[in-house]
């Protein structure tokens, strides 16, 4: 996987007018609250949602005729699965996607109603993704792999060039791992910018999903034995060997956050911000809360508000019962 | 109270620069679910999370020096309370609030982090007014009425001005009425103009608080026997005379929506426009959904979001166990 400034910037010029250029939001609150300049990035804002139709429509944009003929093929809990259906509908190509049953049922029925053809198996991403790949040697589809793939990777880097655009002093961008896209695409697209180079990038994690932050301790890729989160969109048992290298190249660390710390931050985008972000997208705003790592106080910081795709019913539960325990 | 397009411009002046121009937001799910073209006036966005700074700023600056150093009084369940205490402490104004007991403990709270005076008296917004009326007696503080001080109301018809400005195409605004301030300014504002004649304006009550509707229906001002709604801001057994004249001579119909669609609204702004409304927010967006009387499918409609100060807790257990039963 390779990913320049230049793929980044090539990705911007393909999703321009096909998706929202997302607001950068200044919060108040927040600010008070974590004694930096926050901003929030909102791609919960985003088409379908989520930051995905960016990284989606880019791939969409390389394949032959024939290729998009035949169509693509993804597996995914939810967001990817989105956003490709998303984008596949946007240029009438067939779309099929296997979804773990576990995965919310608004996004399964998000995913069908753009036209996808979506296929139920496993009850784990794992179990799923290994379905798709089986369906790409039985069907010739193409496989568009939601975090390694340079095409998706460099799409989800526009974010990067957005931020930078609209606030040229920015001190830190924080963003959340789920695979280690995003941060892969975003860091490349920041730090690759002269003005971008003095810019601390920070990945988070959920303490029950630390795959990035123990493979980068290890050194090595890390399969964890269990994952675990109510943040779905952070919650893998092993980042990739493509991301990996690229966490270890560009990010400044990466910060754990626990459960109650992700729920807080949930809560108080809601109260204060007005604003739904589904776990991972609170990421961000929790580790900014918690403290970022040797950051001064009044650094210009944005969070990454990934997606607001939040199950309102699960919401509702943690919100009335409490957190579910381990 | 009189209420004119000059007053309501004189007021715009006034709170330029000192709240938010609130965004307009297009929305295409809830358009497709219409029929209309529909756009959201986020004053859940607003400072103190509603619309109510921009009448309290306006008051406020018509106080004499004498009156300034007195300070000023207001009763309020909430969104008032924070509207009045916010702009106080913004021109260093001694301000107290008078709140029924059973008011949201946040936004007595939040009413008290500004630095108002909070005094909690009966459990019902009547007792905690007749209260604030004794201490205007006792005090010679300044009584801020919150729906029939023309200061206030043309302070909430900056509203409307904004939404012209914005969308000068605009068909039809849809706004909650509680007292019915905010219904009487906006309709100033917009009818008032020459390219704002043909606009229709409609108010929404809950079906368990209908006070508007049937005072228009009665020629008369109508007290309810009871009130009851999830959205406290729409709730009130009566109008005031005052306003029941500006809404006989401007609003186009009063339209009931139910608990359910009031609930169904929120749910739907928060999973498909990420944002937070309280009930009186969510009533316009319940109303557009149910079907505006008489309004040609894809016209362009305003739902005014007139707040986003939801009791999480609140909504958490409407979502999970149900709407209250009388």
């Amino acid at each position: 996987m390779t990913i320049t400034l230049e793929t980044v910037q090539s990705a911007a010029r393909v999703v321009r007018g096909r998706i929202h250029r997302t607001p950068l939001i200044p919060s108040a609150s927040l600010s008070r609250m974590t004694g930096h300049d926050l901003w929030l990035k909102a791609e919960n804002l985003q088409k379908t949602g989520c930051f995905k139709p960016r990284g989606a429509l880019n791939r969409l944009s390389k394949l032959s005729a024939a290729e998009r003929a035949r169509g693509v093929l993804a597996a995914s809990a939810g967001n990817h699965a989105q956003g490709l259906a998303f984008a596949a509908a946007d240029a009438r190509i067939p779309v099929t996607v296997v979804m773990p049953a576990n995965a919310q049922p608004s996004k399964i029925a998000a995913t069908r109603a753009t036209g996808a053809e979506v296929i139920l198996h496993g009850t784990v991403f794992d179990e799923a993704l290994a379905r798709a790949l089986e369906l790409r040697e039985t069907t010739g589809k193409v496989f568009v792999h939601p975090c390694t793939d340079p095409d998706v990777v460099s799409g989800a880097g526009t974010i990067g060039l957005e931020i930078l655009e609209d606030l040229p002093g920015v001190d830190a961008i924080v963003a959340p791992i789920g695979g280690g896209g995003l941060t892969s695409g975003l860091a490349v697209a920041v730090k690759e910018q002269p003005q971008g180079r003095r810019v601390r990038i920070f990945g988070v994690e959920p303490e029950g999903a630390p795959s990035m932050k123990r493979s980068l301790e290890a050194g090595r890729r890390v399969v964890l034995d269990s994952a675990r989160s109510i943040a779905d969109g952070m919650t893998g048992r092993a980042v990739f060997d493509e991301t990996l290298e690229y966490a270890r190249r560009y990010l400044d660390d990466v910060v754990l956050v626990s459960d109650e710390a992700i729920l807080r931050a949930m809560t108080l985008m809601l109260t204060r911000c007005k604003m739904l972000a589904e776990g991972a997208g609170a990421g961000p705003v929790a580790a900014a809360l918690e403290g970022l790592p040797a950051l001064p106080p009044g650094s210009k910081v944005v969070a990454v508000v990934s997606g607001g795709n939040q199950d309102l019913d699960l919401l509702a539960r943690w919100l009335s019962k409490g957190l579910p325990t381990a």
